[in-house]
């Protein structure tokens, strides 16, 4: 049985990568769901709906354990994914944000995110629950999402958007990367909100939870040739392309999802039906 | 019987703006695919199925012609939709490629599109045929979408990427703004590339062909009292919001397309089959 990771696209490679270099012997299925990213705009309903059917993808492919690496899905559907279910669900700011209390020393913590991420406030109020005298600052920076997917790494005009969303951020001891684009700006950022911030990749929390919970549960995987599959739900060539980016060594074949595929799933219950197509 | 249009999502509405303002008796269905926008980015298969379930959708409603008011759609699926339906259908572009023999007066042409539109080469080849001594220019302009989406119009990280993009098309007399997000900076690109430039927007002539088309077919309408309708595919809150800025006046109702109104197109007879779910 493999770990099932999905994301939006691109950006859950960088958890990907966390994941494996913790878990070097695990199978692992990754799907990006590039026919229908970004996720960071679009509404509750539509990114229960799509991680509903990604989670389901990846289970009839066999998984023990589902990662939701995309922030978006984690912060807007992660209890319906933990309700549709019956194996157990890692969000990827989860592990995080259950220790913030010894990750900020003053409570002072802004979370940069997409704009649905941080409209959700689920981040927000998951830290405020556990740290009570926390002053939490949500910052929506969409933008960087797509500088990062065009490539604008290092990039005057990604320098000013950094500086445009973060420079009244002066009070802070914590910034956490509340979206898996962010961690290839990590320099950029650090840069801008001063070395004494502590920049936070939420994505080396989730590896070290899964580990546990794959050893509490006797569930690592015994095999010295682990497997890592990709799939995608559009432009494969594409995605082995960019995806190099974002996982920092070359990715081998991604598979295109088959339309027939994709299942739908009806209501709570642990039915499922293949769509027509 | 009304017009129908598709785009991606927000962009069309400059569209629907051209063709109200010339053809103000008709009633008007507009359908912006929010749920999976943006299209630029994608495929053609992907963009090629997207539009078919979007012309068939609109179809269902009582459409006597489809505009495809979304330039990668445009560039990427014309051909698929004129195939598949037995309405005329008008891509945003076509009619002005049509008469660029007369617009452009030495045949040095820029196309600024998205990055499938421009990758895809056809609106470059379509020049060509028309125009064989054209010397034409693709600039893909990824992040001026997602600038404008963000609501950066007089910005300048805005400023800086037009620069960025245009600064080295030096020679051009025409410029083809061949993405519905862009008439939206207009006057910084005229600005960027100089008066000398004729900066062109083709859903002026898009609404000229579509108005030639009806009255030749004897479909106008002659009704005094038209409608417009708005169909979305996700969060219309926010499509009637954002979309002010697009469509230059406020939005009535912006409906949700339920998920048992997306029909799925079966290959290319005319018979559709009902989604699941």
């Amino acid at each position: 049985m493999s770990i099932g990771i999905f994301d939006s696209g691109f950006g859950g490679l960088t958890v990907l990568k966390a994941i494996r270099s913790l878990l070097p012997s695990e199978n692992i299925i990754y799907f990006g769901d590039t026919a229908r990213l970004p996720y960071g705009t679009k509404s509750r309903e539509t990114i229960e709906r799509y991680s509903i059917e990604n989670g389901s993808f990846l289970i009839e492919k066999g998984i023990k354990v589902l990662v939701v690496a995309c922030h978006t899905a984690c912060s807007l559907a992660l209890e319906k994914l933990e309700q549709t279910f019956d194996i157990p669900v890692i969000g990827v700011t989860t592990p995080m944000i259950e220790q913030v209390a010894q990750i900020s020393k003053r409570g002072k913590i802004a979370i940069l995110g997409t704009r649905s991420t941080i409209a959700s406030g689920a981040y927000q109020n998951a830290i405020q629950k556990i740290l009570p005298s926390a002053e939490i600052f949500g910052v929506a920076c969409q933008l960087l999402v797509h500088l990062v997917e065009e490539g604008y790494i290092d990039h005057p005009i990604t320098t000013m958007a950094i500086y445009e969303y973060l420079h009244c951020l002066k009070e802070i001891d914590t910034l956490i990367l509340g979206c898996t684009h962010f961690p290839l700006l990590f320099k950029q950022i650090q840069q801008t909100v001063g070395e004494h911030v502590q920049v936070i990749d939420p994505a080396h929390f989730c590896a070290a939870a899964l580990k546990k919970l794959l050893e509490e549960k006797q569930l690592l995987n015994p095999l010295h040739e682990p497997t890592t599959q990709f799939f995608v739900s559009d432009d494969p060539e594409k995605f082995r392309l960019l995806g190099k980016t974002f996982l920092g060594q070359p990715l081998p074949d991604v598979v295109l999802k088959k339309k027939s595929e994709i299942f739908l799933y009806n209501g709570l219950n642990s039915s499922f039906s293949e769509e027509l197509s």
